[in-house]
């Protein structure tokens, strides 16, 4: 059987792989903002007890899987494959995270989509039939992405208003091929957008027209209508990425009542002072394995459209003058009906 | 069906994905070296017309791809999807050459192994049924890995001993559901695998445990014999990580006859200046991508096991005193019998 269609970019799951349990790990400014109770973790010392930012950050994702793990009433070894990613050169949040762990380990680089492009490949690889459980996490860490990709924290450099404040989180969901709990049924692969946008201070620009493609791409190739989704929601547009976002989706008739961005959900825009709202790997992953996944099952939302947004950038190609790749992740995830 | 025992590491693919076409692109030094007739583009310039190394970098990639496709008569369109990484920060060689592919894209992360965890990827994929399909693809450039890990070139730092060459190189194989070509039959998944070796210069030593116990869980999974493989070859372990391997092998009781390493292949250890062998993402790339698949089609071998295997390190961690988290990939790649 061929589960996806030659030019489309969604590949249909027909085994629905289940959402078992998920887990968020966030820092102090999160603990401080509206998703505040949707947290499992939320640490008052972003060093999470660590010596450096980079150890803090491999220290939340370990503690994220072993939170979702226990949730799922799982050891590390049941694991089939653990798919992680983060932003830190050579994604080493993930590696020394994943080291102590003793599973099967992929690891992804996607930037910010990371979560939605390991939910991805996790679905993907239980619903071919390769194993019964499967975790996909990701991180991201204020202080440890401000220093590599911008300056350096005691520099104090003001930031434009374009700019988002990278969350400090970690999200991690446990997969099953059997069990109860959201079920994933589609999975849109995002292609490379590119439309020339330059500045790495307004990524949520950079963002929006590869969000518009992968979104686009999954309405047309699932025959899904706007009302068929609860929410359709993107990872890290942020305040003005959203609302572009809207205007392409607009352009291309396509309108979204349910749409929303991770990004200005997690902090408060006004009060906080994040500007655009939140970015990172850790911003898409504390929300879905936070107030997401929670909503589904408590009966908020029935059905979602989980869009991880990344900008495939680094510190080396902006000075070299070049524009930003932006990519897309769509992940359709279903709440079962009581008692089906 | 599951195709992937509980606890063990390995999938059998029933459906034996097959390697449609498969490209190289190497530069200078590589084209001076003893498998300069196995390359399909080496150049004698390793700017490869660009303005700087990392888009050097990239432009071997997009070489590799469009050779790759050419071979196997295919439009980029006709791939459901394309799986790429590199050593550069962000992985911006593989994004960048991606950009104008207009393919759905997944990016990793895993070292030097990527080749051979983006080919495990792609088969997997296939075999779980989604698409026709995919392309599994990595590179690396010694003057762009030079200035990120270790010095600026202009700095003429000496090198130590156990030092290994960035390999300037790129691999592309397409891979199809259906077709002719040698066939990828089981993926083998690595663990982290970290014994503490903290010497950036030395990861061959870092390395060769992570191989060790892929290649061990390989034939433990599957009850194949060492016998059953004319070949079992590493990524870059280079001359003195391929000493340590036999030697881990050995210890527990496993002999392998036809063992070698592709850091020990490109270069001549003797003449070429490159201490102990090749390195980097494009190594493993280009010698499976020439050598290997090239002698697999010419009836060489039959039967081989590509390991790629990875140092999942960066210059951060190692300033802050971490060792050397460690990975490699297996893949059990089968020439088709003739007129079966």
């Amino acid at each position: 059987m061929n589960k996806k269609r030659p030019g489309g970019q969604t590949a249909e799951l027909p085994s629905r792989p289940c959402l078992l349990s998920w887990a968020s790990v966030v820092g102090k400014k999160e603990s401080e903002g509206p998703l505040a109770d949707t947290f499992d973790v939320a640490s008052q010392d972003d060093t999470f007890g660590e010596k450096s930012w980079e150890k803090a950050e491999s220290a939340m994702q370990k503690t994220a899987l072993s939170t979702a793990l226990k949730k799922a009433n799982l050891a590390p070894g049941a694991l089939d494959y653990l798919l992680a990613g983060d932003l830190l050169n050579q994604c080493i949040g993930s590696a020394f995270a994943a080291r102590d762990q003793d599973v099967p380990f992929l690891g992804l680089y996607g930037a910010c989509s990371t979560m939605a492009e390991s939910l991805s490949l996790a679905a993907l690889l239980l619903d071919g039939g390769f194993g019964a459980h499967t975790a996909a996490m990701t991180s991201s860490h204020f202080c440890s992405a401000e220093r590599q990709y911008r300056t350096p924290l005691e520099y104090g450099s003001q930031r434009t208003p374009t700019a988002q404040w990278t969350v400090t989180g970690s999200g991690c969901v446990i997969l099953g091929r059997e069990g109860q709990g959201p079920r994933i049924t589609h999975v849109t692969t995002g292609k490379i957008v590119d439309k020339g946008i330059k500045d790495a201070n307004n990524m949520g620009a950079a963002m929006a027209p590869a969000a518009a493609d992968t979104i686009l791409a999954h309405f047309r190739d699932t025959g899904r209508k706007p009302s068929d989704y609860d929410l359709v929601i993107t990872g890290d547009l942020g305040q003005l990425g959203h609302q572009l976002l809207a205007e392409l989706l607009n352009q291309q008739g396509l309108q979204l009542p349910n749409l929303a961005d991770c990004g200005t959900l997690i902090y408060d825009l006004n009060s906080q002072d994040v500007h655009c709202g939140g970015s990172g790997c850790g911003c898409s992953g504390a929300v879905l394995c936070g107030l997401l996944l929670n909503g589904m099952r408590d009966g908020r939302w029935k059905r979602i459209l989980f869009c991880g947004t990344g900008a495939l950038l680094s510190p080396t190609s902006t000075q070299q003058g070049e524009s930003i790749p932006s990519v897309c992740h769509g992940v359709a995830i279903e709440q079962e009906r009581q008692g089906a």
